[in-house]
């Protein structure tokens, strides 16, 4: 039984999920397609060779009989719409983060989701489905380290360009932390506080860069991430978890080691793509076997809402300096685990 | 379009290709099983949930119209005429190592391929397809070292069975880097030498172990490969490339880096099933992507062949403790690439 | 020509410099030995089976005609005095750290320093002789990672007894960080911070480890180190320097390279007087050299006071959980390089 | 009581010496110099600043009554009579490599200091104080990696001159390995064959580079020895031993780590001397230390006897392209341990 899905946005993201759909992935087609630009979705199906029938209305992707589940992969302020609409057909959807701009959009889809009885919502975070985050996850769950007590994380890009602003630290580079770490930890957090250290000179007026985030979970683990998105040298994701009698670290990515010109070095990535494009497809993967096995449990709606908490938090603690807490109502039982 | 597959060969290895087709990779499904043991056809036939039709003999499998494409996962001395089945039929077929048990038998696939007049045979050497082996051949190939002089490598595993014995430290062990160390380097074997340096107290009487085994290519390249099947610490597989001006070597499996009791380290892989796993998976899938785009392009026929005779050559060498010339035919027009 | 030293304190680290002097170094010899406890001189100097003079007043030691040079290793609070006592009799001064147990102390040493009108301390700060950290500084001078913009430090032990309380982290760990890190950056402090993430279950009532530092230079380099003395697994001390376009790290200690039983690990060393041991050497080495020479080079009692005032501060942030600005007079131009 | 010792031979290596003695090792004191060339006998006591005396004539350097032991860094020839001349003086003499420029040679002084009855000479072998390789031969002796069985070793240099030719890679190379391997495993050398791959471009007509050397010791252990004079990217000594449970590899020369430009990097060496230059502090410091306690204990006659059995089986190796058979006398008991 192949799943058959609509995509509601054909930008750069939502040809590279079709593409991933038609010729990566297993058990799923690509039968519908919508954008608000027409040459758009005629582009996406020609490049993916794919026969599905277009769309100018996302809703009626939506509503299509033979569409079994939807990706949402829209402009980020219509996310929020598409997701309640998809719990109202009671499609299963998968939205690519943010689940909504406000952490109060997040909130009514979380509520809508209850309200529907069932999971049927899955948050485009990836980083838990990459095999190094796996593979740390579980040297930690392992006791080895024994309980953890502090990370020491970095997330650097080479360099981003003229658009990209200080809050755009949290709300595009952060918040794949503020999500994995969560996970990572099986914890919540409970305060923020941000550092700036001087700046480079490679940035610009708008964007303060390098930036340390200090993070506190409900368990008092202490997180601290450096930002820095113009380091230069590549792009490299760190996170170091000290526990009580031993550290684990992310794994580097595999390189071939070399001898040469007086170094002995391995590769550090320079594209972002390259460093988490298996995850990307599980993570895709994972969402059509759960359709199909009828049970979600990738990244849920609970886990778009707690990222953009925290993700609200951390922007305050940018403007002021201060430590702020934040809070996150009970953990619904329909989100248990 | 889906491809049809037709299995021969129900055992361990049928058995994880047919769930490898069913539920890994994209683009075929399995729709005949044979072997001489029914029960291992239906056992097979359950384990993946497939709906395939099951066989006594082989060569009905070969003939079923409904079949496009035929993978041997028999006992060895049955691959050759199996292959050869299929050339006749005109189907393309994927066969486990090794494609023949003697070279003779290499050669007349070879001969029977030719005379098809259309490649139709892929072996399933599958080291080309690991990705550590491609990022080293392309340093390799990016003239970053110069041009390669020396090859140091290694096969490791922690332990093996009593049934092993000192010639399948070449025909089940050292055929994985004849095959590779020939795609790496482009290049043929002239000689072989081997070594028996003092054995482990691990062995027993039928298998001398650990061996080195020396090979000297065309250009002159001399290649040392360890071979040490039972040293206890882990399933390790290392190439090292010296060339003019610089060293390369394959990436190490990626691992969590752990400070723990004393030591900075990284794990070494137990199970050499976990080493290669995705090198499985991709092999297959090209297999399955070259039969639909009509022209095979993995380890050929000839491949399979050279390989074949390069490990005759070796276990001359072992019981002669000469150096034995390693003597192919000119590669036919054919297989040129 | 020869070296005469004095030393005053024949405990362990006294009758460690005086082996050292007499077995290690070269160009010296200890003529001079006082203690409160009589039973230590003897001891110290059948210990290293010198042909000194033996005192029960460290003054005489100070005075006695024969000693160019002293070395004050006795009870930190009699340092000031010892030191005070020295410049007073216009001879070289080693002494162990710290210079003063209060930052006033350290400054009145520097005012008779000054007054005297020649460099005659160096205080026992051995990280600036280690040579990992001088190849460091030699890359972070190099300019290859661009200007320093954030450090990640890690002090750890594997376990400290039931002695050591929150303070000590500062006065007795930290303390080498304040001042290794001033002398790597050619920088001083502008403010501390002190975060404390949840607390090992090694640790007791009156410890609370681990610690995170954060310390800001006056050129807005901002640092964290990371302060764990019970964290079990090893003495570990870390430096990363992150730099506009690329970071370097301090080398960790040498170490053979081992594959074995499912890990490819290096040590870690457990005894911190393993890892810094040549260093000591260096330290003292360069002070005999120095005072040969007639000028003094190494840590000067400015940079014994720089590193008071600042762990002053650090032990008022432990208190207040705020950030306490770290304000250092104008450095003399005594004391200008 | 400081040691006197003469110098004869005032060349590179005889200044170097000359200097270490006086500016940097422990106990000893350069009071007589020789060499046929009187200006570098004067220049050696200008540049080390110290109050010798000059001689001409090198036995009255062994003669002199206030010399306590001799240093021979002469001309290679010319080591045998002086070696021989200090045992007649009953003066203990540390000789650079070679002990002897035959075999023969080394035999004669094994054989008059085995008539004089007491251990007077110490061979110029530095890499048994090499710390890495201490801290090998700790780990094998310890069992941690099970009984040794082979060797896998390199000894790469970034260039050679012109005067460099292929016996040299035996005479002036290996002749390390030669020393330093039968150290490490307690063992001695059975037969040799060398194998030459596709040579590097970078060498000339009378240099053979690379070759692969391979030894076998009367236990069995096989040995491989990479000599690469011409490999461009650094000064590299590899040192791996397989043992029956694990496998230990000699320290990397510590370095700061990098992360700059893509690359994740540690530094390789481009200059011998900085590889071992410690080690040439600890021999001749441990040969000062001996004199002084009345017993050598550093690299023998014997030592320097049985390298130079194996370094002529090694040319003759290269020859012949043979096996060639080392056979060293035993091991007289003087010299056993």
């Amino acid at each position: 039984m192949t799943l058959k899905l609509g995509v509601i946005g054909a930008g750069a993201i939502g040809k590279e999920h079709i593409r991933r759909c038609t010729h990566t992935l297993q058990g799923a087609t690509v039968v519908a397609v919508s954008d608000i630009n027409a040459d758009s979705v005629r582009a996406a199906i020609e490049l993916s060779g794919i026969n599905a029938e277009s769309y100018s209305d996302a809703y009626e992707v939506i509503k299509a009989s033979d569409v079994d589940a939807v990706l949402v992969t829209s402009w980020d302020p219509t996310h929020e719409e598409y997701v309640l609409a998809a719990i109202a057909a009671g499609k299963p959807v998968f939205c690519e983060k943010p689940l909504a701009v406000t952490a109060e959009g997040c909130r009514r889809i979380v509520d809508a989701e209850i309200k529907a009885g069932k999971r049927l919502v899955q948050v485009g975070f990836m980083r838990p489905y990459d095999e190094g985050y796996q593979a740390l996850k579980l040297v930690i769950d392992s006791g080895e380290i024994g309980v953890p007590l502090m990370l020491h994380c970095a997330h650097r890009n080479p360099e981003v360009g003229e658009n990209y602003t200080t809050d755009m630290a949290i709300t595009s580079t952060l918040i794949h932390e503020l999500d994995a770490l969560r996970w990572l930890l099986n914890d919540d957090y409970r305060s923020v506080q941000i550092r700036f250290p001087r700046a480079t000179s490679a940035t610009h007026a708008r964007l303060k860069d390098p930036q340390i985030v200090l993070l506190e979970t409900q368990s008092g683990i202490l997180i601290d991430v450096e930002i820095f998105v113009n380091c230069r040298y590549g792009y490299d994701i760190q996170c170091e978890v000290v526990g009580e009698k031993g550290i684990a670290s992310l794994p580097e990515p595999s390189s071939v080691r070399l001898r040469s010109a007086a170094k002995l070095s391995t590769s550090v990535l320079m594209d972002w793509k390259d460093r988490f494009i298996k995850a990307y497809d599980t993570e895709l993967q994972h969402f059509i076997n759960d359709v199909k096995a009828g049970k979600l449990s990738g990244p849920s709606a609970w886990d778009g809402f707690a990222a953009s908490v925290a993700a609200d938090a951390c922007l305050k603690a940018q403007e002021t300096g201060e430590t702020v807490n934040i809070t996150l109502p009970e953990r619904p039982a329909f989100y248990q685990q």
